[in-house]
């Protein structure tokens, strides 16, 4: 790739930002788009939907910027809770080290590279025709001294990672602690979910009972059964799109009729509709109503929410094995009641050992061989295969610039479409794994989704595709860094132009909300505006690896072709405004982990680290200063090390509170008049929603809105 | 190797096997030996030393062998606690994979292998000329249908082996439980061990005092703060060892002169000598009560001993995390009183952690480079070597005799001698990585001989010796089953004399308990006997690895080579009458792990299992037999699942008690008055012997021998 090539990339996707940015800034003011980008506000009340127009409705401004910048930690926090700061975290620490790593990588590394001539084809007089290589490491001289220089670089810049690394896990420990000393008592403090329960002759609720009174009469307070309601959501489900499709038809004479059903009124017969659709909508009730008895009655799964009077003996609870038999009564801490994931409620330890074991093996088969089908696709729109599937296009497909559309585009665009199904794919896989909570899916969901992108971006474009040569390389792991250090270098301009253009445009995406955009165009054709919507969620399992791939992408690059550098930390500095921006106007946080997606995020760090290290060595070898890679070899070492202990000091940290901390807020609680009245509510935290008694027919608005309480 | 020479040497070795197991008839009835053959009747009375001769006493009788064999499985559980059990069920587990797996070889595979004339020199007229080969499975024409009796013979006996794994942890699980349902109260059970007590501005003692009293205020008891007597310790021995010196000088006008001092009357100027050596150990007795003073007052190190009032409170506080620190107030569960190793004592976080990861990495370099000195030193043994150091030995050296004991055994007897070291060695690092009992040290001990002896003698062999094919195989994963394929089978007949030779005499030797005899005869001939002398105790750590090698070898090669299959067979019933004869007569327990000691047996027995899978794969590759290779590699990866539902479902009892039955046993406790007596004992139990009163020089025959004590 030549510079000017870059510099046109750099200005489209400049440009197509400063658009985005801009029309953002206009479509926010509008008061129709208020459900997409200030949900927030308008569930709050500080936005109304004001009608009236207006001409500074239309002229774009800057005001929003300012105030995502100004946004402090603590509201933030307050905002997003411990989860989003830790989010920004993440960007925060990235813009810190691509900052250091930037300074010495333009002003040291990128000289260097420029100053060798190993490539011999830098041409001073006509800068902008150059290949970009000739700021990467491969224009250093082979066997050159200056090689040193990204020796040094490459220490420096991984002891500066390593100190960052081990500060901020210390601080996010702080925040989770200090998160807990603040925290009221909260119901899934008192609370552990036991599984397998072993059968017995009596009902699982008695053999809870005799159990837990058995082993803990002073702290035991009482348990509430889980139940198989499978069948009752499925039928709730029903129910609730009946209700939609009646609430919408009937006339309501509460709302102004202006923009009411603006296109529903081409069809015709609408009362019959509505008659029909309300029996249909009472029948389902019937048997729900019916359902949800049987259910209370029979239907007991072999798990249970166990309340406790005090955090520590939930805890302990937690901790020590109960059961004689350690396959038996299964101890888990409970998530918070609104983190409960209800359907797949899997209780057998065998059963979930197994599931966990099959969608590992399907996770795994499905990165490896993700490329296969894609790859076969995008074979089949070659022009040719195109004329003879869909013969009327031939005409169209004559046309130069349509042909060139496609073949340009076609490909690449299926290649994006597979990749968005690959959020939702893995967030399925996990919640079929047994977690029970919509924070542990979505953190399995994390890891999967950043293990495919290393796998299916990184290395599919590094090795071109060949699934067989990826392979080959891992089962081999002598070759390893040699051959990283021929494929990774290659791809340098490759990777420097899918930071500018996959990387700022999903950012300003996000920020633009296209899907939902669009999804609200046309309910708003189609239906009444009613004030029940679904207030989103941060898709942590979708951004987070995202974030963290061009983490891995500007540390892995950093000292090969540091002009990657000032492209990563643009990208940073966007999405620290924009998710700021989306936190504070957008997203709710649908559970409270207390930062529990921080040592994903260290993890992944190291990962990138060890990986630009492994390369460094290979780098260092193939450019025959053996010295240099030999003398590399020790910090992947060092580096596996200092994650190892970062694992003892902090991780027990992220896995349950210590004995300290749960007895001092324990102590506290004693002389808390409210402990009673907490204590009597703990049965009611944990009720499948499912189980809520529901009235539709009979008076539609005294209806709480089922679909914000199953949200 | 041809079938004259196996028999040749079964021959031998028999004859050799038949001699010790006379010899020993004899001599265990000398009552000089009694200390060397029956210590434990000695020290229960149940023998006395008799000094009248008789002549039943050269006749040699089996009569030990049939009350070895009658032994009950209670009477052993008695004699050498649990630990004995389990290493006796390591021997009739192996005796029946054994059988049953030499049932299938010798009447199955064998003759399908001996059917076969791959190797066409199979002489039907000359049996005994004929290679071994013609057993193994080498002897199978390639392509054969015939090598499906294989494959299925690999099948069924992973089957039967995985079914017995499983039955005997199951086994030894419900023995450890009711090991701890039946155990009367053990201080132990109520007492952890803290570690990297954090410095604070008082003494350690009080700051564990109030913490501990801050958390536990209901079952905390007291506690003991460990002292470092790393200086004491050294002292104690020196006076030890003066005492004995002493002791042995000076007239005993309670003991028989006849046969007192046969050789120290030799010396003269006895009276001085006593004297002399009187008042340094007046000397050293006064610095040691000196320094004993000082450690008491100072010299505490980060670490105490916490005593709780139940097990249980005991068990949640080694479960849960202390401290709001990881790194700080570390729990374990403390060692019987008696395991504790005081020495090493050490006690900060991050000392542990280093010492320990650089106690791994030794004990890797010394596993895999062990051979190099070895082979060095081999070297050296050469004729013209020896001729060139030893110019002395010439004339000896052309002696055709001498010259071929030499050439032929020196460097098998230096082998040897290196592989002596091996377990002390072994056991002298697991001393300081920083275990605090010396169950703990033997059990990691045990690990480290074992993959020393399986890297250094299987491996090795395979591979000539050549530490550099081994490690280019293991770093490239693919075609390790076809270069074990190759290497594996052809040292077939070599570890088949290895059983004959090695194992037998090793056990036998065990019986004979040569160096404890020798050592004893010369102590008679320089000492006085004394009553006072150190009860042996089984040495796990080099007799476990040693038989489950025997096991590892049995399985890899039972379908390669049936042959070898009644020659483990015969090592294993020799091994169990020997072993059972042995805890009766010989060996002490020295601390109750309650069975620990069977997963790691467990994870050898998987190991040997997906070893020998591998084998099966690579060598049905071989025999261009691809179906079967295919087919063969599923079994490995369920041999691991179910390891790992093993490690599920059995380890968590090995690691620590459940609620249940802490709780079960503390209900015990709850009537029993015996148990304010035991609480106010609690706090003696964990004394350091070096901090225990001595006094040597006043009154010797008061002294409550100091050699047993510190034992």
């Amino acid at each position: 790739m030549i510079v000017s090539a870059l510099l046109t990339s750099v200005g489209i996707n400049t440009a197509l930002c400063v658009l985005f940015l801009t029309l953002y800034s206009v479509l926010r003011k509008q008061p129709s788009n208020y459900e997409v980008y200030l949900p927030r506000l308008l569930v709050e009340g500080i936005s109304k939907r004001r009608s009236h127009f207006n001409l500074e409705r239309l002229i774009p401004s800057p005001g929003w910027v300012a105030k995502a910048w100004n946004l402090s930690e603590e509201e933030l926090y307050s905002l997003a809770g411990l989860d989003g700061l830790v989010f920004m975290r993440i960007i925060t620490f990235s813009v810190k080290i691509f900052t250091f790593a930037g300074v010495i990588g333009i002003f040291l590394l990128l000289p260097v590279n420029c100053w060798g001539n190993q490539l011999q084809d830098f041409d001073g007089s006509n800068f902008t025709n150059s290949s970009l290589d000739v700021f990467t490491i491969s224009n250093v001289n082979s066997g050159s001294n200056w090689l040193w220089v990204h020796f040094c670089a490459v220490y420096v810049v991984t002891g500066f990672i390593c100190f960052l690394l081990f500060y901020e896990y210390k601080h996010i420990s702080s925040r989770r602690i200090s998160y807990f000393y603040s925290s009221k008592p909260q119901p899934h403090q008192f609370t552990v979910l036991v599984n397998s329960i072993p059968a017995s002759s009596g009902s699982i609720s008695d053999s809870v009972d005799s159990f837990f009174k058995e082993l803990y009469p002073s702290s035991y307070l009482s348990h509430v059964v889980v139940r198989r309601t499978n069948k009752i959501q499925s039928l709730l489900n029903d129910a609730n799109n009946m209700y939609k499709r009646v609430a919408q038809l009937r006339p309501d004479p509460t709302k102004r009729k202006i923009r009411h059903g603006a296109l529903s009124r081409l069809f015709g017969k609408r009362s019959n509709h509505i008659e029909r659709y309300e029996k249909k909508l009472e029948e389902i009730e019937e048997n729900l109503r019916l359902k949800q008895s049987e259910a209370s009655l029979a239907g007991e799964a072999r798990a249970a929410f166990v309340f406790f009077r005090t955090r520590f003996a939930a805890e302990a609870t937690f901790h020590l094995q109960q059961s004689v038999n350690p396959t038996q009564w299964i101890t888990e801490l409970a998530p918070e009641p609104r983190d409960v994931y209800w359907p797949f409620f899997s209780e057998s330890f065998i059963r979930r050992w197994i599931s966990k074991l099959v969608v590992v093996l399907v996770s795994i088969v499905f990165t490896i061989l993700f490329l296969v089908p894609v790859v076969f696709v995008q074979g089949l729109t070659n022009l040719s295969q195109l004329k003879a599937l869909l013969p009327f296009l031939t005409s169209l497909l004559t046309i130069k610039f349509v042909s060139q559309i496609i073949t340009g585009y076609l490909p690449s665009l299926i290649l994006q479409l597979f990749l968005l199904l690959v959020p939702p794919a893995m967030e399925f896989l996990s919640t079929i794994q047994g977690y029970i909570s919509h924070s542990d899916i979505e953190r399995s969901a994390t890891t999967k989704v950043l293990w495919f992108t290393i796998w299916n971006v990184f290395f599919a474009t590094a090795f071109s595709g060949s699934i067989l040569s990826m392979m080959s390389t891992i089962l081999d792991p002598k070759v390893i860094p040699g051959t990283l250090a021929v494929v990774v270098p290659a791809q340098a301009s490759f990777f420097i132009t899918y930071v500018v253009t996959s990387g700022w445009t999903s950012v300003s995406s996000e920020l633009f909300r296209i899907i939902p955009y669009i999804l609200n165009l046309i309910t708003r054709l189609f239906t009444t505006p009613d004030d029940e919507f679904e207030l989103p969620y941060m898709p942590y399992h979708k951004d987070i690896p995202r974030v963290l791939f061009f983490g891995l992408l500007g540390i892995t690059y950093f000292f090969q072709a540091p002009l990657i550098l000032p492209f990563v930390l643009a990208y940073f500095c966007l999405a620290y405004v924009i998710y700021r921006n989306q936190f504070m106007n957008v997203y709710v946080p649908r559970y409270e982990t207390a930062g529990k997606f921080w040592p994903t995020v260290h993890n992944s760090m190291i990962f990138s680290l060890v990986l630009m290290q492994i390369i460094a060595v290979g780098i260092f070898a193939l450019k025959k200063l053996s010295m240099a890679s030999t003398m590399t070899l020790p910090l992947p070492v060092l580096t596996l090390l200092f994650n190892e202990y970062c694992r003892k000091r902090f991780l027990p940290i992220f896995v349950g509170y210590s004995a300290e901390s749960l007895i001092k807020k324990d102590r506290e609680d004693l002389n808390d008049p409210t402990m009673a009245e907490f204590y009597n509510n703990l049965i009611n935290a944990y009720k499948d929603p499912a189980l809520v008694p529901v009235q539709y027919s009979s008076n539609t608005d005294s209806l709480s809105s089922p679909l914000i309480s199953s949200a």
